[in-house]
């Protein structure tokens, strides 16, 4: 058991010390004040913050500390001002630990060909928010899943990110078709396979949900192929953490000028990472990489090899899960971390795609609203 | 002048020098290989690329060079390839050089209070391209531009995006009323007086631009007022480079759950740098700061000095630019860079703006494609 009173100033009232459920854990005077949880410090109905860290007094302490109940009250100087503090709500907002830095984000399990994908039946997602919210959270987890059992017609995709969000327009349109075309503006546009690859990342902010549904796949051939980008990533980085830090550590470019009046470019690295080393998300288009010019001229070849090696894992047979998509099935990718590719189609037969962007904010709020909905609702 | 041959193979072949008009330069036999402009690379009609890093030998190298004009020829081994690469797009394409890191992304000028906002007129950018053109490259500077004598009618805002570009749609709406409301979902949506912040930083992606729309204002106040976030990064800086690096190199955190159905989150740095150091972004916004905890106890007094004198920064008077909009004027920002704010208003008059998200992307396409069109379109 924890040792130690349940709530001490230290420092001067600069830090206080709370024995929690988990373990004592240390927080600063002035954190606490930013964060308060009263009416004045943040507005009772909508959650937002009424202060700004400019107006707290520099000098700030407590000068004294209690447990009530589930609660620590402090008192707050100089304003004189006494805060409650869940408990709980500390436990949550513990930030006096030494934990490892992980490359995976909270919520996220990476996978290779043995994944059975996820999937949904549309008619059940659209009337039942368990089943939504079930939906949502393997969409968060694999960046990834299917849906079937949706309508044979021009559009219906469209019902399908108003399960959770909004469509992303851009100059490919709402939505666009990916069918085989005469004088294609993009190669999506033909009858060639295509290798794995995340779209648009040469657009920024990149779409980071895309939808492609099915309304005809009677050609030969045609299999949608996905790719765990944050797999290939932890593959990389075991095999060669050199390889790992030269592609999250320099920029890529990314360029597309394949239509009238449209003329992208983005400067992004083919991993991104925030700060504390948590994977942000990956960008690999062999199509439309664009001449690197960011890596100087001594890494250039080493980054090089390190493309090709992330590219041949992307590539390898062990990381694609494929599938044939039938008339009224979908599938849904975070398109900042699933790879998407297809095999090339030709015969007598037709193949018809519809495709539309999306994004995660909208799908993550969505689901974490359902997360939180109260019980009653939730049955 | 430049002494040496007008090109010269090194390393056995692995690595061409080439003298260009600024200098010479060494390229790679893989990049240019993997980067060359004949059609079997290129798909000669949309500029997409053919083949995959993957797939070129890894012993690549070439076995002769030559001057043609205002091209070189290389012949590339084990391929027996002979591909020509002008110097001109050689020249556009150096990575060989020493150039020292900037924090400010090319065509881009920080500003403070002595900046006259650019601005045009609504009827003369929807009609003539070159003053399109200038405007858009004014939003790209300065990640600021007014438009005047728009209609005074409402969704006529809609009409500002279509100019270059798509709106981003989310749980605001396509559009959003900014006017005093009865139980307002967001204080943005009250009289109150508004400090600087960058918008829906609890939203990954962010909308990347914001357009501000003024219908009705004789109210008393509710001046707009802009300030820009690059030059408050580079004070910072100057300031101290410790407080940048804590900053950049520590994620906040952004809540938003004010709406029914509505939970966003996100886990960011305040300060958002490219792995070269070239600034990103930056995120400010105070009353959807969500607890941080992603900083380590022992920097997290630090990272709060920083916080705090990043604020007074961005709340110093010599850093805002101010305006009254009046019906019919707008502004457009880039929600990345420049922190908007506004005065409180009260009074017997109203003020009503509406507002609605973009993206970078799309004006950056359309800017490209305007400065890259044929001289006798841009007379």
């Amino acid at each position: 058991m924890e040792e130690g009173p349940a709530v001490e100033l230290l420092e001067d009232g600069k830090v206080v010390r709370v024995r929690l459920p988990s373990g004592s854990a240390r927080y600063h005077a002035l954190w606490l004040r930013d964060n308060a949880l009263d009416p004045q410090t943040r507005d009772s109905g909508n959650g937002q913050r009424l202060i700004s860290v400019c107006d707290l007094p520099s000098n700030i302490h407590m000068s004294a500390a209690a447990v009530e109940g589930d609660e620590i009250a402090l008192t707050f100087q100089p304003e004189g001002k006494v805060l409650h503090f869940p408990l709980s709500w500390l436990e949550r907002h513990c930030y006096d630990s030494t934990a490892t830095r992980k490359l995976l984000p909270n919520h996220v399990e990476s996978w290779d060909n043995s994944l059975d994908p996820p999937e949904a039946d549309f008619e059940v997602v659209s009337s039942n928010p368990a089943a939504l919210q079930a939906w949502l959270a393997d969409i968060r987890r694999y960046g990834l899943a299917r849906l079937t059992n949706g309508p044979v017609e021009e559009g219906a995709l469209l019902g399908v990110v108003d399960l959770f969000g909004f469509v992303r327009e851009t100059n490919y349109g709402k939505l666009f078709e990916v069918r085989t075309e005469v004088n294609p503006v993009n190669l999506a546009y033909t009858g060639l396979g295509l290798s794995a690859h995340t779209d648009n990342p040469y657009r920024d902010p990149v779409p980071t949900l895309q939808i492609l549904y099915c309304l005809e796949n009677s050609a030969d051939g045609g299999d949608s192929i996905v790719v765990d980008g944050f797999r290939a990533v932890e593959s990389l980085r075991q095999e060669s953490e050199t390889a790992f830090q030269l592609l999250a550590g320099h920029c890529a470019r990314f360029e597309y000028a394949g239509g009238s009046g449209v003329h992208l470019q983005s400067k992004r690295p083919l991993i991104e990472l925030l700060p504390d080393g948590e994977l942000a998300g990956v960008r690999f288009n062999n199509r439309s990489a664009a001449p690197p010019t960011d890596i100087p001229f001594d890494e250039m070849e080493a980054w090089y090899a390190a493309y090709r090696q992330f590219g041949e894992i992307i590539n390898d047979p062990s990381m694609a899960v494929s599938f044939k998509l039938q008339p009224g099935e979908s599938f849904i990718i975070d398109n900042t971390r699933v790879l998407h590719a297809r095999t090339g189609y030709s015969g007598s037969g037709s193949r018809w795609l519809q495709g539309c962007y999306a994004d995660k904010d909208g799908l993550n709020s969505t689901l974490a609203a359902l997360e939180n909905r109260p019980r009653e609702a939730a049955e």
